[in-house]
């Protein structure tokens, strides 16, 4: 962190993002965001992470853990926010904000990563800290949240991050980059993630690239799509009509079910479907 | 809750989502999901809320906290799982999995809601739970989640899911059914929240129909809103180097910063831009 803030002090010396299908935002040194005029606007975020030996099913290395918040406005972020410069340093005015959300954290110049400037209307640069704390440290600050006066209000709820990919590729990080966030905040967990080597470049790009896949139907079905899901659901409700009324119904059960409900399952019989085929993380 | 179950009971009685943009999936009686044969799959979720006569920003009312939880696979969802019918019961094999994440609550056939038949290449029926509980007895359970032995593995943590729409008329229930859910879980919460009458059904076809509008150009801009966005970019870049240059800019602090990062300004001097300005909820 100390060598990222150091070449962050000089001009153009921060890595780009170079994920395809995420805009590039500019990146400015410290010394050159201080030096903006009173009409441009700060805000300071914080990523509060932790290395993490945990195993998802016992088989897919968590790696670490990443807090993110689920905001007032439906929207992921990282906590944090405004500062105004008029009153408060870069690092106070975060520790202030992070005080109302998560009671039991401070941040200081060294756990200053980037600032970039954002996209908008707006004057608005944003201004990005990381801080690597233990698992215990990390837990300790979900546990304060949910005992915060932000909870339920500003906050409502953190959230860890997924840094792997299950086999069906999607589950996991590519899913998680599909919800909607805040401003900057998908990018500079991103660039996060690349300049802290927590993630590698190239599955970054295959997540956000697979994200992007996913959209387009989600969005707007394409009509193949719709014409299939139909003829499914056609199928299966003459199936249970049939089997309502006669009570018998020849049907095996599915070996795999990626994309259904949360199966909790370590502990069923084996002939029960689960979630688990999906849930190895691929090969690196 | 107890006509709702009664009125369940006999076939086709429940009410349909009738939602535009979302799919409508078949209802089924808890009766004839229970006649479906060995090869159907049965999942149990649960919604528990509260009513909650907390304000946001000291004007939105936040009328109801509600409990979804971020996945393993980076997806919302509500807490539950399968249910192996051969030896559980459906309320039986829901409260064991709720356990796992959630460790101090139990649904009884009193919560039943309902029943659906799934999207998708497998045979699974989702039944559905809802509970109504004091905002403290869902506070102590979003403090047992984080407390509980999933947190952090299959369960990343618990959200609230905001159901007020902020005056940008995205902010708030709009953004947040813009994220990505597994399964049937986005159309379960429409659906609760419609016969449970905790949002107006014009609201939730307000709020899908705002989300559907948003989801193209993120997906994939259109040629307007790139340029547009492109614009701001170049103007902004150029600005910002003119007054590192010179040291000097004439700028106005914005006033509205909707969709900007996390304001946490109710401290802060009116002068300082925030996101409050779009906090305010639209009038119903």
């Amino acid at each position: 962190m100390a060598a990222l803030t150091g070449s962050a002090g000089a001009a153009g010396l921060l890595p780009s993002l170079s994920v395809p299908g995420v805009t590039e935002l500019k990146p400015l040194s410290r010394y050159e965001a201080m030096r903006l005029g009173p009409g441009w606007s700060h805000s300071c975020h914080a990523m509060l992470y932790a290395p993490n030996p945990g195993m998802l099913f016992g088989r897919i290395p968590l790696r670490y853990a990443v807090l993110m918040q689920m905001r007032f406005d439906g929207l992921l972020g990282f906590p944090g926010g405004f500062v105004d410069r008029r009153y408060w340093s870069l690092e106070d005015g975060l520790n202030r904000v992070l005080g109302l959300g998560l009671g039991c954290v401070r941040l200081t110049e060294a756990d200053y990563l980037c600032s970039h400037l954002t996209e908008g209307p707006h004057r608005v640069v944003a201004h990005f800290y990381a801080r690597q704390l233990t698992l215990e440290e990390l837990h300790t600050i979900e546990i304060c949240a949910v005992h915060s006066r932000d909870h339920g209000l500003e906050v409502m709820g953190m959230v860890r991050v997924p840094l792997y990919t299950q086999k069906d590729r999607m589950g996991g990080l590519p899913n998680f980059l599909g919800n909607s966030f805040i401003g900057t905040a998908k990018f500079q967990l991103l660039f996060a993630l690349k300049v802290l080597n927590m993630v590698p470049e190239e599955k970054l790009a295959e997540a956000v690239a697979a994200t992007q896949k996913q959209k387009k139907p989600a969005a707007e079905p394409a009509a193949v799509t719709a014409n299939v899901t139909t003829a499914n659901v056609t199928t299966t409700t003459a199936a249970v009509t049939a089997a309502v009324t006669a009570n018998q119904i020849v049907a095996k059960p599915a070996n795999e079910l990626a994309n259904q409900p949360l199966a909790v399952s370590m502990a069923e019989p084996a002939a029960e479907p689960t979630a688990e085929p999906a849930a190895e993380a691929m090969a690196e």
